[in-house]
């Protein structure tokens, strides 16, 4: 087969990852491995980059920068949560397309992102404009369907559950007023971060004592009992909690604070509702500690494992696309039956992906509801196998930025529509 | 002057640092070393070991635990809050003195240890028990007087700074409608390890924007001016402010939750008092991040001088006691004027640090109290140079606990008078 004439586009799209400039850096050197077709840009801030003609040419980039984006957090190109609806702007996406003769687009992100990486598939098709669309994917939320996991859990999981390993030493041995600490991690309906928790415990007595994921019904009667058990059991108690748990009736635990661009409600204020909670029926004090978004940008201690994974699924794509694939997006595959965990891509069409949520199986869960069974300690432990040591600079990671973007005056142009600032 | 002859406990007290277990280790390698006077014991869960004769004997410790200590985060040997008030126990101190032949004392501690410390040293040379009291410096607040800095505060400062670098890079880097991002950092009366988030400003648009601290009256009308002004700024927000901060009147900005032993208000929820402030004021969504305990515990990424030296002030303490030294604490003293960054241990009576509280001075915050300036960017950044790196096992640091000291069990027996499970 003839290869396909033409540049790539690669843009990120939603929340950032520890990984997720890995995929970059991956999509952009095997790109430029061997006769590239055509040069590869940045999308900047996500779809909307090429949305507004806002691409910058990544061949440009000096090497050593496209390297270390495989250890830098956020999203280096900036990213943005756009929902492509109107017809408007696929015909802008397709002028744009043409204009600077794209015939690739990687996607790297999420559930919304592959629907939209479909819906731009199709509408090429639609048009009769030749173009391979290839779906990257990336979530901490590790909820996508038809791969094994995705790039930005391992490293989320690993830095969770070095949190509960650390902080539960801290509760342990410190007898305090304080006993109980209630951990609130992300994780909307698929209860898989939340859940690598448990891979801190060595011990019975140890960290994290129980775990509520939103895959099991929450019950306030219920979890008073499991926190008193506990209670009486070792004098302190580490709950983890997702923070998208719901009550049977489907009302989240905590709600009311609106809905996001997609739709879905926003989360938050789960660990203060449980503190409550508990302070209300015991009279124990409860400290809390909500990590919120340093979940998915801890690159300090990101899994090796899923720093090369994200690398990996980034330079399949680049490698795909020429090859003819579209409309795909890449998995990890893990290989059965092996001893020692290997991991290789596969590809699957975007879309059996877009919009389905993979959760985490009953049979993964504790009966009681509240833990987790042996057999996801098994499957996700070797994700957060291996450490990253980002270079350190005046005792901080020294992360990379792109050259020629100006990120922030960049920023403050597309945003200029923004709310407004007082009410 | 001949050695005192006699064995000696060392102990932990008030809230574990990443570093706390580090001078414990400095503490007894030290003592081992030439000729020790006795043997070396730890007190278990703090100055509650002495008085319930609950002692180990360290020197039995295999020496891979004693070296692996220097990484291992929590009070190792267990830490309470106990409060020394009653005449009883002054009379069992010196009961459990006697018994174990304990001639030297060792107290890792912050401000209120201090003051224990000191009045077991007026009490022991009132009744003519000769006794060598050391106090051993730990806080994350580092509001210690008369030291350069406390061990504990360099390896938090460099925790928070890489978290506001991460999650600063993560707001900056996606266009969503989460702009503003309010971080809530310990710190009761002193914004030293606020003050430290500063350190993850490379250019003028990176987080923090702002940063608030106890020893700035806070304003509700000025902080939304600020806002504010950064949101025109550059569309999002970056705020770091003190649990601790009050209102000009003396009122905490968030408070109302009760005292703690030592007759401190409790604080915490003040995160979540500034975003609704912002919410309600802006209309814009804000995130929070509380990072609670972690801010103590992160070992994962301790400052590697930080670590060396609490293992400094605790070898200190066990060189200068058989010596002749009592009544006194380490403190680390910074050569003036080098060009490199150089620290040494120096002694200061403990009466004169007891309860005094040492504040960020004024010299060092900015005129607008929203910011701090470049001089304790001076003081601070060497402090969290250098990186721990610990061992790792199973994708996790492997941290060591001491062997023959089943800390839940005793804990179980020493907490069973603890408030009712229910009310």
């Amino acid at each position: 087969m003839l290869k396909l004439r033409g540049n790539a586009v690669v843009a990120q799209s939603g929340g950032p990852t520890a990984v997720i400039n890995s995929s970059v850096s991956g999509v952009v050197q095997e790109w430029q491995k061997n006769d590239p077709p055509g040069k590869i840009y940045g999308a900047l801030f996500g779809i909307r980059g090429v949305l507004e003609d806002n691409l910058l040419d990544l061949s440009r980039q000096p090497q050593h920068i496209i390297e270390g984006l495989r250890y830098t957090p956020g999203a280096a190109l900036g990213s943005s949560r756009y929902k492509l609806s109107k017809e408007e702007d696929f015909a802008r996406l397709l002028e744009a397309f043409k204009k600077h003769e794209i015939r690739y687009f990687f996607y790297i992100g999420g559930n919304d992102s592959m629907d939209t990486a479909d819906k731009i598939n199709r509408f090429a098709n639609k048009v009769g404009y030749e173009l391979r669309v290839i779906g990257v994917p990336k979530t901490i939320d590790n909820d996508l369907p038809h791969t094994d996991h995705t790039p930005g859990y391992g490293s989320a999981a690993k830095f969770l559950a070095a949190t509960v390993l650390e902080t539960g030493l801290d509760l342990k041995g410190l007898i305090t007023s304080n006993r109980i600490v209630v951990l609130e991690a992300m994780g909307r309906n698929a209860g898989w971060l939340t859940a690598a928790a448990a891979l801190a415990k060595r011990e019975e007595c140890d960290a994290p004592h129980l775990v509520y994921l939103p895959e099991v019904p929450f019950d306030r009667e219920r979890f008073i009992q499991e926190v008193a058990g506990v209670y009486r059991e070792y004098r302190h108690v580490y709950v983890v909690a997702s923070e998208g748990i719901r009550y049977a009736g489907g009302d989240y635990v905590f709600s009311g604070k609106g809905i996001d661009p997609f739709g879905h409600a926003r989360l938050g204020g789960l660990a203060e509702t449980l503190k409550e909670m508990i302070e209300e029926e015991m009279g124990v004090n409860v400290s809390s500690i909500v990590l919120g978004t340093l979940q998915r940008a801890a690159a300090h201690i990101a899994s090796r494992t899923d720093a090369d994974e994200a690398y990996m699924v980034g330079a399949a794509a680049a490698r795909e696309a020429p090859q003819g694939k579209s409309g795909v997006m890449i998995t990890l595959v893990r290989e059965e039956g092996a001893d020692t965990y290997r991991c290789s891509t596969g590809t699957v069409e975007l879309s059996s992906v877009a919009n389905v949520e993979h959760k985490v199986p009953v049979e993964w869960i504790a009966p009681s509801g509240s833990y987790i069974q042996d057999k996801f300690l098994d499957y996700a432990r070797p994700l957060i196998m291996g450490e990253v040591t980002p270079a350190f600079k005046d005792g901080l990671p020294d992360y990379v930025h792109l050259k020629d973007f100006d990120l922030p005056e960049l920023r403050r142009r597309l945003d200029s529509d923004a709310t407004s600032v007082i009410k």
